[in-house]
């Protein structure tokens, strides 16, 4: 688990100097169920202002595919996605959207948010 | 009546110095309108910021079923599922959208919230 | 069981010489899974070219509703629905479209016709 | 009511060598529950293939508007405003689609056909 | 015109100490053109932060209704339903919009709000 | 009037063993109704198998914008436009659809056909 | 031109102690391009809090229908409309949107406010 | 590979005097690309004419699943489903519907059909 | 132009035996007009049933791109690219369907079919 | 590189005392992927506050044209425009929103933003 944060690719931002939004919008993460072993599926929105760094978009699909086949649940996976990222990324801002499909009738959206401010260990 | 809370079964929250929002779309809801005793259908739309605790989804769903054969009036269940999960959960705020299917040629919605400082019995 | 068909009232189709369609499409329809015991929920459409009687839409909104608490399989309601409406109205011809909600990620729907010629019991 | 086929003015078909359709597409119907007194609403939609009279369209909106404190039920107004206009026009085809709203949970759609070789009193 | 309002029933709001918002969507509003004498339809949207009292929703429907043959402007029915709601009711807050369907190729809506401190007479 | 369908241009079917359609949609129609003065406003669909000619796409929209103040009925300028469109292109198979926007509370749609055995003057 | 503004005519506002909002759609505008002469379309939307004057919904139809022929930009014509109505009805606050139709591959969208304490001239 | 057929369990098709369709919906197909090793998302369309057994849904699901990790072709693993039902199930009418996600910019649709008068082995 | 049709590179059909349907939407094609030198758009639909081969997708992809910087008419196009996925696949049934964004406010859709006995060279 | 500014035509702003919104949205940009050499495509959306000068319509497709072959990356071809846009309007504000289309199942959007006090060279 603590290696996934290694597959987070980076280059540089070519414009510090001014505060912007990068939104990737990923409809096909999957992961597994820790108490069903049932797949889970989610639409993946991360939504950032780039401080030095930018995540390289191909090894940022390759860290959620790496999910696949692991037993977690909503709340944790979304919180754990934003850390990682936080953690290679430094930005200035970030927020993490994550919406669930239909499970027992019952639809489900976490949303967390990064501010430069905090303290992310 | 009384009992209808035991139903709410929770789990720690593993992310309380983060404010971050759980939101749960239930399209399933029904009840009884206890003037005609004709069934009622609503959209429930729960969103809440954990405190220590969040709601665990399967109970929560059967929470909601428990309300299949009430007689009970719209404005009356979207209070009373807002009291009950802050009761159980003490979230730092919490909202209930309850969407009412058509009767008579009209549609209704109730929006209920509750923030920390609000106090509840 | 057997009484449930009591519940449907018609009245006489006043243009019998003439071919036409009738479609009643009910959001609402829901029923009870006999094996996990939670409730189904279903859009059930109705169409049909009537003979001498056409149903009263109350009394046929009261009939969907007494399946309410009923533990039956998809397949099953809807080729039952189908046989007692065939049986109180005799008509030209009918067909029920019964398009069930996600349940384990996968929604279902039911078309099943009668034409006049094939016998009905 | 013997009266009301008077509203439908015509003009003459200036190409009645082709067979074409002609569409008329009216959201705004309403008339009134005979049972409850309550009013109806309705999308009512005609199409039809002219033979030497096209109705004039602002004549048929007056027509349509004449039902608007009648009691009268969805099977019935259908079928009579085909009789009216199908009296009148003497087209080749012609179609009523009546969208009918929600009423106890269940909206209705009626439709009615006429083809030239039946014969309409 | 002056009875109007006393087609307004309510009934006694059970959470008078939490300020929520209720709303009700009629999208079968009909009045009459006073200039041309046509049918005008609307769809007429009430939200409401209620005081001591709601609304009882029949009644409202049947107070929506009593407009049907009524020469009435835009402007003025939606300031008028605003002014007999929030004489019956009282409300901490309430706002109509009304949107009306394409008349001469434009459509229309008016909003017009109510705050508390606002004095109607 | 007669000059009109000088100016449409055409080119070479440069496929003409195969049969296969071209079809241009082109929602900025607009004529003058000769009652009223007022302007209308249509989407006009153009499907044909071409034969040895194609109608070239900038003439096409200047034949249609020559339409913009000229008052003719729905019925008629959509006969004339595929009367037109026959005259100079002699397709094996062309249908015109008139989409007409809401004009006192009705839309109308005109479609009308032409194939290759029915002859044109 | 400056003849134009003389087409709005205005009705007195019943409500002049109340502000509230009154939104005016025309989705059937039409102007020509100053530089290609060719027709451009546009949705109109006004939106406004009236003072001591409305304005009158088929005058406001006959000047939108005055631009008809005339050669004007996108950006000068929703400045100059902005102008006319705030000359003609000195209201508390109005905007309106323009939303032009795709040419060349692109659409476009001007929005023009006035508040009260902007001078006009 | 040749166990898979196994996971699919059947019930006794109750109505096998009347042909109807059944059909089960799963947008949350996933398997493996061979030549990428990325994972391929699908919805999966199931449409049939029962004859003497019907499929049972959860263990449908559960063979779906069961390709989450397998690396094959999307014409491969449409056919394979196909045939694995039509061997279990012995339907008069069966048809699969694959709706792949984009790939390079294209999305993919594999649509087979068996009917009972063709042989399977 | 001769050698694009080589970009086409195919893999055998698993299952000959039974017709099949397969489609490939690639929503991201552009070419050049011939007149204008302004770049054209559209998104291509190619719908076939194999018979002894199947089109890769990455080639087909760079099939498409390869008429980025062509300048060439709609009609020509889309036959072309029927006549060179005929030749190379030899397929039982083939359809392209190209459907052009909107150019001088309109838009165009061309589709062209191919049926095996009609001889391709 | 440094020429393309020049291809940015402008004309006077006719209103400077008014501050107004200008939204220009071009669906069809298309540049290429620097890492892969494959076509990328986005809509590229344009709003802005005019100061002395507006854009020419025409040029500004001309301008983003010309991207149509240049190698350039997501974040950099967005701020790019922006400091181009700047240089040659000197806007009160602007705003470009890049929405490009899914590349390996997620797609992508870059906000940046300009305000006068921000120097740019």
């Amino acid at each position: 688990m603590e290696d996934r944060k290694k597959l987070l690719e980076t280059f540089e931002n070519a414009y510090p100097d001014r505060d912007y939004v990068i939104e990737h919008t990923a409809p096909e993460f999957t992961s597994v169920c820790p108490k069903t072993g049932q797949p889970d599926f989610a639409t993946m929105i991360l939504e950032y202002i780039p401080d030095q760094l930018c995540v390289e978009l191909k090894a940022y699909k390759i860290y959620l595919t790496s999910f696949r086949n692991d037993g977690i649940f909503y709340e944790s996976v979304t919180n754990m996605i934003l850390d990682d990222l936080v953690a290679v990324l430094q930005p200035r801002y970030m927020r993490i959207t994550a919406e669930f499909n239909v499970r027992g009738g019952i639809s489900s959206v976490i949303e967390v948010e990064h501010h430069k401010e905090e303290s992310i260990n």
